[in-house]
């Protein structure tokens, strides 16, 4: 089976986020004062082969947190898809 | 009414990923071979309040647009939810 991956990193809440203040400050420039809060992350697809969804659950899990990710600073969440079986 | 936006601004399918493409290596050094593509994109929560659905969409879709993408190289989709009203 043939799955997408829609992965998610995202900053950990505690974490200083320069860049979603820098976006935050543009916006507020723009004229866009309704933002309040802007946290920037990483949108990661990928394509994988599987046995199952349960396999693909968890190589995706692992490719998260052994390469996509830093543990210490980030989370990670991700949906799957079936693209072809 | 306060939401949250969850943007996802992804590269064009005809637009080259080094990115990607260097993650894809390296997962496949790391033996995740059922791996065949990975795109590389960005993942950006705006909080905003706004009067209505409506005018949160319209604000996520122009932000969007005018600062979190650039038209010719990426698509922007996004989903919204409440977080208070």
């Amino acid at each position: 089976m043939t799955f997408k991956a829609k992965i998610r990193v995202t900053l950990r809440p505690s974490i200083l986020d320069p860049q979603g203040k820098a976006t935050h400050h543009a916006l507020h420039q723009l004229g866009f004062h309704g933002v309040s809060d802007v946290r920037m992350g990483k949108y990661i697809e990928l394509t994988l082969d599987a046995a199952s969804v349960e396999d693909a659950r968890a190589v995706v899990a692992e490719a998260g947190a052994k390469l996509l990710s830093n543990a210490v600073m980030e989370d990670v969440s991700f949906d799957l898809e079936v693209v072809a079986s």
